[in-house]
């Protein structure tokens, strides 16, 4: 799963013997090495699935049963499925029957933290971190971090969601009526994790569902998250009007069974909300959001999913899952921003995260979406102060609509700024977005797009340690090196194969120059002189400058072909 | 020169026959049209050129004489005509003779502004951006704008650079020793105009500099500008020891006869500064500006630039030549971001500001670079401060380092950011930056980020009519038509790209629906739905749901099937 020839993974210990880090080590050109947090995983045979690393943590708590679990059906697999009399390509590994909190227990990291306890996934985290346990601890505990972790997701690697922490990178696939298959997305799913994805979202909505997600949950060492109303509208036909909460909960269940991380849940569109949007120039875009706009609007009965929540905490509590709080009223262009309908739902939002809480539930905060770049830090505050601090969990945004084709970039904009101002997690936005769905190149741009935007706001944030990547790539940089340039980079072959396009040869890597000034000048060089000189002298190089200047400058037209590669 | 077949080119007129300002009229399905700025000329043949439409303005004026002009030498393309004994590729059209002031007149924009007088550069520049002339005439008295415009470059449409107006975005083409010819440079131009560039920098280092130069700026409809210390180095062989001011006045006014709007000048690298970069990750990164560090160290004097600085603005005066003071101690990581060498600089280019005004000389001042995302506002606001208002130029910032390769992205971050700010004009960056010189392509990529978050930064300011294109286009993109939305696009060719990759077929940019959600559910329509309904009722939307949502309830599943499309 490695990117490049030069990283490889080293393990840090933690204080079992089962309880060892991974991280991408790169081993640079003069000997040095540079650690990065890694999400990339073991790596797996897809029909065998990842090694369940978890499951011995979860089972010595004793507080988990194993259960024959809800009975398979057609259904759970479209309606295609439902014509043919079989789902297609089952995965073929061991299918464990479910865990789930035995009776009056909770099994949620928040849970355990609450009550002082710190667990094994609280110490990896830790470790990968860079911080202490107890900061992990505290910050669950208070809700301000997350651990999205089902009891029934072993192979997933703990990491931990909250602003105190590195700005985390969701990357969404799926496949939709219209395209795409099992493989493909099984494919996606590792590749966005190799290219740094921290969480995955299966957004599928065209057949074969439960079995897709089954092949994801089972070689993903990521969470996974999904949006089950998606799900349940294939089993109604896509009527929205048909949907119940008795499909809904059964759809959940089906999900918690199988291993899903965290569920959207768009339980703060409220029926009174709705005509809200009606003044907006794109009305509803979140797909969830109009799915339960539609049914209130044809029921005339408040969103059962909000009559319903405590019910789904009591779920959720079992299995722990995390609630990510859909913005099912997010604004779907810059015109629509920060309106009524968006912050009424932020409120509300902030009264079901409240609501999790008493249940021990971990919750995270959907947001927008698109807003104008001087009305996204209000997006942030708004959030964190209405929501206690829950982690926020935005998609872009946008900063502007005119650029369809280069959204991952006027969104990427929003994304670093956003997560500045302490946005916990940032969903990808892909080159397709409004115009189709991204392939594996997609994919890949995304995540690296939003990786670069994650770190930025990590540096701007003075995130411990987070600069140090910067200084080693810039260090390899002025020094030349170029391989190690390319080795340090988050897309090591894109970087290499444009610097080849215009100097291909293998002696222009070792070459104290590039190709934009050439080999006769080199603004670098100069530098580097400039600091030779003060290290010779001895002193201070302001002493110097003071003390002999005209010395120097003898010394320095002496020393000119040093600084001048002849040609 | 259009981008896509349902733009056209309308003339709104100003007050005189010969005043006549172009916007790109976009058609849309629905009857409407949205006009946009357009910066792409009249297009040319290249070897003819283009039609000198100011030449008359400058004329008028009666305060420019003809005069003959330097003596062509062969040494001014370099060694290799030297060698040769001629040029390559001279241009072959007709070549004016150079223009230049009167003796004792300033021909400066700035001048006419102070004296109250305004220009039909000055109206045409209000008419493109839709503001009163006297906002212009003001702006450029005080300062804070600029309209860069060499008399000896008739072909320019006049365009203005200053945070009371439009973000503007600048390209940078040119050879260098290891790569491309004078065609290419042409070409790169053209298309960058084409995509929106408002200015274009040839920062040729190779061969025929002079040469290339001249067929660039005959068929330039933006501002051309330059680094003559460039050019000046070649001069001597490449060796920065060997500069003076003598070379360099003599092709400073080489430049200027042939018609260079602006010119960056590093006048601010003061001896005393350089040992301050000496402990930096990577010291001095600005090729100009390395190359004046290399000539005051070798020297042990004051930077030529700094004690011959109003004889250069003299010059500058007689052709109306724009200074870009340039920062040839910007940060080149974000490591070095704001620091003593930097803002020292800074305090000098001010100074040198002040020394330009006092020639009624234009000045815009250059910035970084590399920063940090929560140091970048703090750029602006000591340059606007220090610099009373004088506009900011700033190349990207990249707010990170670990993403060559993606370096666009990177540095739009900065870019959008610092531009909110009050930066007026943004250096384009390529995603070759740091690793090669950029292609064709990688032209258009560099523009179309840079103008999205130009456009980002207008609508964040609350520019007047900024946002309208965007909601042009999410009406479009909310009615599902298509076509609007690529005609729309700031690159239509890749959005309907993209679009066709999934939904290939000519029924699809019709279909009410896209290949995210599939023909069978779309959040769109809903929305549409909700609306349509308050508005058949004749209410308004809130007292619609307030007094029958019972009712509306009905209704709404029996009009079921126009918010499903069926399968």
């Amino acid at each position: 799963m490695h990117i490049h020839p030069s990283h490889s993974t080293v393990h840090r210990p933690g204080s079992r013997a089962d309880l060892a880090v991974p991280f991408t080590r790169v081993h640079l050109t003069n000997g040095e090495t540079f650690d990065r947090y890694t999400t990339a995983g073991p790596g797996s045979d897809p029909e065998v699935g990842l090694a369940p690393l978890r499951a011995a943590w979860v089972e010595e708590r004793a507080d988990v049963e194993e259960y024959d679990g809800r009975e398979p059906q057609l259904l759970d697999n479209g309606r295609a499925a439902v014509r043919r009399g079989a789902a297609r390509e089952q995965w073929r590994g061991h299918r464990a029957r479910p865990r789930r909190a035995r009776a009056g227990r909770t099994v949620t990291q928040m849970h355990y933290a609450r009550r002082g306890l710190v667990t094994p996934e609280m110490e990896y985290v830790a470790i990968r971190e860079g911080v202490e346990v107890d900061v992990v601890r505290a910050e669950l505990a208070a809700g301000r971090a997350i651990i999205p972790l089902n009891v029934n997701h072993p192979e997933a690697e703990p990491m931990i969601i909250g602003k105190r922490f590195l700005v985390k990178v969701n990357a969404n696939i799926g496949n939709s009526a219209v395209t795409s298959s099992i493989a493909e997305e099984v494919d996606k799913m590792t590749w966005a994790v190799t290219w740094g994805a921290d969480t995955v979202m299966d957004l599928s909505t065209g057949d074969d569902i439960h079995t897709t997600r089954e092949w994801i949950v089972r070689n993903s060492p990521v969470p996974i998250g999904t949006v089950p109303i998606y799900q349940a509208l294939e089993k109604v036909d896509g009527d929205a009007a048909r949907l119940t909460w008795e499909v809904y909960r059964d759809t959940v269940i089906e999900q918690c069974e199988q291993g899903v991380d965290y569920m959207t849940v768009h339980a703060g569109v409220l029926l009174r909300y709705v005509p809200l949007t009606a003044e907006r120039i794109t009305g509803i875009v979140s797909r969830g959001g109009a799915i339960m706009a539609g049914w209130c609007l044809a029921h005339h009965e408040e969103n059962f999913l909000y009559t319903h929540f405590d019910e789904l905490c009591e779920i959720f509590a079992r299995y722990d899952v995390s609630f990510s709080l859909g913005d099912g009223l997010r604004p779907g262009c810059v015109a629509d921003a920060n309106d009524e309908a968006q912050l009424s739902e932020l409120r509300t939002l902030a009264e079901l995260t409240s609501r999790a809480w008493e249940h021990d539930v971990q919750v995270m905060v959907e947001g927008p979406g698109h807003v104008p770049l001087d009305l996204v830090e209000e997006n942030v505050v708004l959030q964190q102060d209405w929501c206690h601090g829950a982690p926020f969990y935005t998609l872009g945004p946008l900063a502007t609509d005119i650029a369809p084709g280069y959204d991952h970039i006027t969104s990427a904009i929003g994304a670093a700024t956003i997560a500045m101002h302490g946005t916990a997690m940032l969903c990808y936005v892909t080159p397709k977005e409004h115009l189709g769905l991204p392939n594996r190149d997609d994919v890949k741009t995304g995540v690296i797009t939003y990786k670069l935007s994650a770190h930025a706001a990590d540096v701007a944030k003075g995130h411990l340690g987070a600069r140090n990547w910067d200084d080693a790539l810039s260090k390899a940089r002025f020094e030349f090196r170029w391989h190690d340039q390319f080795a340090l980079s988050l897309d090591p072959h894109t970087a290499e194969s444009f610097h080849d396009e215009t100097l291909p040869a293998e002696a222009s890597k070792t070459a104290h120059f590039c190709s934009m000034c050439g080999p006769k000048f080199c603004s670098m060089r100069i530098s580097q002189d400039v600091r030779d000189r003060a290290a010779r002298s001895g002193a201070a190089t302001d002493t110097v400058v003071r003390e002999g200047m005209a010395a120097k400058s003898a010394e320095f037209v002496e020393l000119g072909s040093s600084v001048y590669v002849e040609r």
